[in-house]
């Protein structure tokens, strides 16, 4: 019913702090916007390992009681969208996982490909799998043989049978490891608390929550161990490259994280920028962004065509579940709670409305709907992205994906639909442009909008 | 421990539609900022009255059980935050009185400055009060020597015997009645649905999510009567003034809602707009605001002294209640999950910082040593409202003015205190000379600002 | 639903003793069966009172965070069922009034006849009801007028004014009242805690729980006031009468109760015996009880005819909401969730089965189908009490009461539905002869049995 | 804290019936005595299978919207206590397993002694756990190189691996398996619902509320497999003995299940008369139970005595967790909230009191002081069951028996620590001559009585 993308969750790790629950758990909130459906912990106190995971928002899973249980100086967070695998308590991670080596606990963000190739293998083998989750298959790959002495070599083996994005943190009872794709599809850093701990996360963001120091990100294809003792880092593969999922700066981070050095935030204002250049908008009166996430882009637009930026939609930050009787009049109306116009600016005017993203158009065309409502003269909708045009196979929800207007329209089909007077997306040349413009050396994965992937896709 | 300021609730009304409780459902949603700790619906279905109160937000108060037993096509709503009167179930409203005349709810948006003496004149002539609110005060004069030949009359002595702010709502069976104080402290205004029917409501807002017409502000010392067979509309007093609440424009009410005509975003973009001009700042890199309140005066501030307009602030919007132990270190990292600084930003800059108020001053220095850790090179503070010098007795919490550090000190202490660069004020005659812009014919009460009360304070 | 009667509330106060909110919380759970709709509890810690009232069973309304803030060294607490004014919130007792001369907190069980008449008076004389209970206009007649030095005047006036049944809890800061109709309908206790303080309760098995010691039932007619000083006793009529409610013996109280020094197991046990002997069963195999309430009885009958005494129904103490579709299968299996038969001692017996009253005779007629299907080879049903054959005006639920069976059918009739193979209940004489056994001096209010009311009853 | 046994969970299986789900609830409240710390339920509708878990009460876990959710024909349900594995949600039941070669669901009561050992033999061929109940070894087991044409075999196999008490209820897509060790400990019945499907089940109570026939007990060694073409059943070991848990019949079932064709109150009262005759009380007054288990054996001892069966004891049905403070005077109040002394019986009474077991002696102590506080003249302490003196290792809670009185002390001493003036016990010898009376060819498990265990032991 949402009419947005779905992320493939976020990852916390903290190591040697004797807070790390109360952190976990404040980063788990910080990275909430990356999944909704689920959130866990699970902590060591480096005899033991504790868990707590459940269904909900971080706030609707733990409480303070169930905070008080997770023991531990070591810990791992993490908070999930169904991808691959469905929506119920059973694909809730992080997995904890019993074995008479030692238990350890895993947590992923990411979308493995061959999956069901690896499954059946591993199944072959003895394996049985309780959740039907991907994530379940390192599991198994890291205690296949399992020896302390080899374990390096065991995870470096496993992670190079494993086709497609991830990022995984796996805790033992006194070894926190994280490893990241040889594409570097997915973004996960490393930094350091001031009580000389290690932080692990999916995004910057929780670093200045809790004044941890960047160290650098993980790279692709690299595994780092922490233990008391050391940080130890390797290579499962030199075969890398660096295709960050563009998905990522468009949409998914917050505008406050850096994405391989790239303030979130100013790439979506630079793609403004690049929008308002190259598809500029003649005569407007006025920019206004779809809130929360096209605000930087519309502001990118504003500054660089010397239209003014101004706040037509405003959105009602008290939303939650709306219990309604679902008649046509009465969702209409349930609609526009979340999403209000603000009439005194956009009556009489030319609009160019920035957006992020059009799934599969309904809200653009009940933006529009509501803006033409509101007395808006002209509107031209700008996408400071390219159509998605292809099924993600790196963690985006696919589901979502079959019914993506852009998947089989025109752009001038999708228009017509969504009742704009002008509709331009960036083009993926623009948005890689745009990329190198912050000279990271890095480049983006933009299979969705190209049909070029990075891996092998069909197993 | 929140250091926001805390308005008196606000009101929704609907008259004759066969969804009112629907309706008035979504409209507390969309009032929800006007008050966080209570909220509750009447319904008539012009037989019986029916009612739901509770504390909490609106969906912690009402889900679809709940709901459906609100028969009815008239209804009343009312979102709250405890001003006179304690913090509890009993205070919540609408109240609902039963009289072998009639029964009738109403709701309050206000404070009565006379209410003492009010109550003890009315328990004196036999009154009993369950509550600690002076809305109660209302409903025992109104049915005082009740005939329906005379309720307008009864109505209008009633309200010549309150002192104070007020709009309220009174729901018999058959009729809606609204009122407004003769000073215009509190905003009400009228619209029509689009079945006929009609809506009154704290804030035009709500008429924008349900697609009402906005017919015009209920006057000040209006009384309403809305029947089946007709709108009457009388006065209560010839005595007005219009001195809506400052604070209104300034904090409360939502960006896309109308106050007297005059857009609220409207407003605070002209404040940000003045503040440049009356208290630039020389050579800064960057203008910010905090979210979310004050962005509108800071693009007001950016556009008026070209200097850039920027996000250096983001708001988390998945907070909610944070379960952690009060440690020190936990308490100022639970702060930042609240409000992140985005440093890429804001590094190396000298950056005007535009907010709404300051209360009690602490979140003001902390976002200020945030942007200070993050490499800001200069913070000058300017606020787009003058500081508050005198308690508010018209709705805004006073237990929190107690606390208002300008009220005991002068801007240089506080600056000192907040440890910016520089700090200005919006005076009040600027205030006064910002609302003068949009010609309206009103006026505002500037009494929190200059001790100047527009109605007598002492009982 | 439920073919149940139900009863019309539960009080308790705890005078003097530093932990009288958990007194009266563990008082209130020990009276759950006397009202389940709602519960709360008003202390005072002498200079306040503190409320919490709600919707439901006693744990669902209190929790530790709720019980905290309820400061105080007195206080009352009421368990409910709607008799006189609907099921909500509202009606959710102790009220707690606000008066300049004292707030004060009222508590009330049993039903006044005169409602209507006193309301509208008390109207006419400038009072104002919030709640549809008929206790509110206890509140009004006590405030009308009051002073310190009469307060125990004017409390007899007001007494003296309600014609019906009644036991009343008023605490003011200082003062805890206590007030029984002149006809005893309903009872009340008072004890002396191990602290030197008081509690006055429903029942006596609150003194059980807290060590109490028994001290003498609060006389019919009679006002006792205890503060700290001082017990103070008073009658507000001479015109007293005995006439305790017969269904406080046979189905309202627990069993581990003393009503006027009659223990209600006993009291129950007897009536068992006295319908053995006056409605006997030739031949009969088993005597068997309806759980719980009907075992006393049971045991009584078999006890007197020495018929042995079995288990042959099984209750299910874990039922709680079912969660099932309403289709008829799913109910009827539902039914039995609740009320298991002992198949291996039913089967092929003739079994004597006593309850302690029929109310529409779904539940007997539910009963007796069970006990054929599982082999019982003549179900005869004896009942400890005779036919309902009035409504109730003194507390019990009249609404039940219209669907009465024994209202309008023959006791022949009532076999025939209930399909019983003979059907015989304990006459009225029968049981005002069981209570003479006892030999306590007093007597029963039959009404329900025979029409005739201990009070005017037409106003 | 509490002073109870606690058993290893229920199970309960539905086979082709349209309302499996709904049925199996029902079921899950019937057997919710058997384990109240976890339920859940997984169904079939042949294509997939659909799982609740949880943790809590069946009502705690299931609600409409869950319940709508388990689509199918076929459902296994299951009510736990944590014996094995730690009280977590990872180890509520049934476990849902993944697999190429078919998904499966398995719930277990009883106890694997030999777990560890099979564990580490599993992961060595590959297997890994995720739970720390013994209960996924044999799903492990079962799938190890499985293929459909071998399913009984295979099954045979596993099965013949466990040492211990078992009872499996395993769900394939489209079959369900049941299976009961070889010494039969544990109770599992077969019966057939009214549309011609089947039921599986702990306690034959469930065949009572869904109207289900008997067909027979599962035997020990018998694995059953239910499909929609046959009923197939075999035996995985022809070793068999016939070693019925005695806790079963003594405690842990309902009055009204046959265990192996023995009803269970019947085998309760009759220990009662065995008690009676060879312990008797001289010049006893009376004889009372303690609610609700000991209630039939008390009744026995009644009867076979002659000596009156009386009320002594009250429970209160309102009970649930009590919130208060944990001082030393407000903890004893609250036992008595659940279980409360009918004073007016036991006074000046000579008493047999007849409990079924004694753990830790706290419970019969408080009764006995509760007893004589009332005023009983002398308590005698009839046990229905033998001392607990070894540890039980097939799935009654072993942690509760380290601390079992009776395992370390003399009867002599037990009697000083609960201040009785008689204790005496059901000797084993006196259990085993009971069990006989009902000639159901079978015998009992004593080993927590005797130390003789069914099986191996040590691993």
């Amino acid at each position: 019913m949402l009419d947005t993308l779905k992320e493939a969750c976020g990852v916390i790790g903290i190591f040697n702090h004797p807070d790390a629950t109360q952190l976990t758990y404040l980063c788990l909130k910080a990275l909430q916007h990356r999944g909704q459906e689920g959130a866990g912990i699970v902590t060591s106190d480096t005899q033991n390992h504790h868990i707590v995971r459940g269904e909900g928002l971080v706030d609707q899973v733990f409480n303070k009681q169930k905070l008080d249980t997770l023991l531990g100086i070591h810990a791992i967070g993490h908070v999930r969208y169904s991808t691959k695998g469905g929506k119920c308590l059973e694909n809730v991670q992080p997995f904890l996982f019993r074995h008479h080596s030692g238990d350890f606990a895993l947590c992923h963000n990411g979308n493995i490909v061959n999956s069901d190739i690896l499954k059946n293998n591993l199944e072959a083998q003895g394996s049985l799998f309780q959740s039907t989750s991907d994530t379940e298959i390192m599991a198994h790959l890291f205690k296949k043989n399992y020896t302390d002495a080899q374990r390096f070599e065991i995870i470096k083996n496993s992670l190079n049978q494993l086709e497609g994005a991830f990022t995984f943190l796996l805790l033992t009872k006194k070894i926190l490891y994280a490893m990241r794709d040889k594409h570097g599809l997915r973004p996960l850093s490393l930094g350091r608390l001031d009580n000389g701990g290690y932080i692990v996360a999916s995004e910057t963001c929780c670093f200045d929550i809790l004044n941890a120091t960047f160290i650098r990100d993980i790279e692709p294809g690299e595994v780092i161990g922490i233990s008391l003792e050391e940080l130890h880092t390797t290579h499962y593969s030199q075969n890398i490259t660096h295709k960050m999922c563009a998905m990522e700066y468009i949409y998914f981070s917050r505008p406050d994280s850096q994405i391989e050095s790239i303030n979130v935030h100013n790439f979506r204002k630079q793609c403004g920028k690049v929008l308002a250049q190259k598809h500029p908008v003649a005569n407007a009166d006025l920019v206004i962004g779809v809130p929360d996430s096209s605000l930087s882009a519309a502001m990118g637009y504003a500054s660089e065509s010397k239209i003014p930026y101004e706040l037509g939609l405003v959105k009602n930050k008290y939303v939650g579940r709306t219990f309604i009787e679902p008649t046509q009049i009465l969702r209409e109306h349930a609609l526009k709670i979340k999403l209000s116009v603000v009439k005194a600016i956009v009556e009489g005017k030319k609009l160019v409305v920035v957006d992020d993203s059009i799934v599969r158009g309904n809200t653009s065309k009940n933006i529009i709907k509501l803006l033409r409502k509101a007395g808006a003269k002209e509107v031209h909708f700008r996408l400071a992205s390219p159509p998605f045009s292809y099924p993600c196979f790196y963690g985006v929800d696919t589901s979502t994906f079959e019914e993506l207007i852009a998947a089989k329209q025109s752009i001038e089909d999708v228009r017509k639909f969504i009742e704009a007077d002008s509709l331009e997306y960036l083009t993926p040349d623009e948005l890689l442009e745009t990329q190198r413009t912050f000279n990271n050396g890095k480049s983006l994965c933009l299979a969705c909008f190209t049909g070029k992937y990075p891996t092998k896709t069909n197993f």
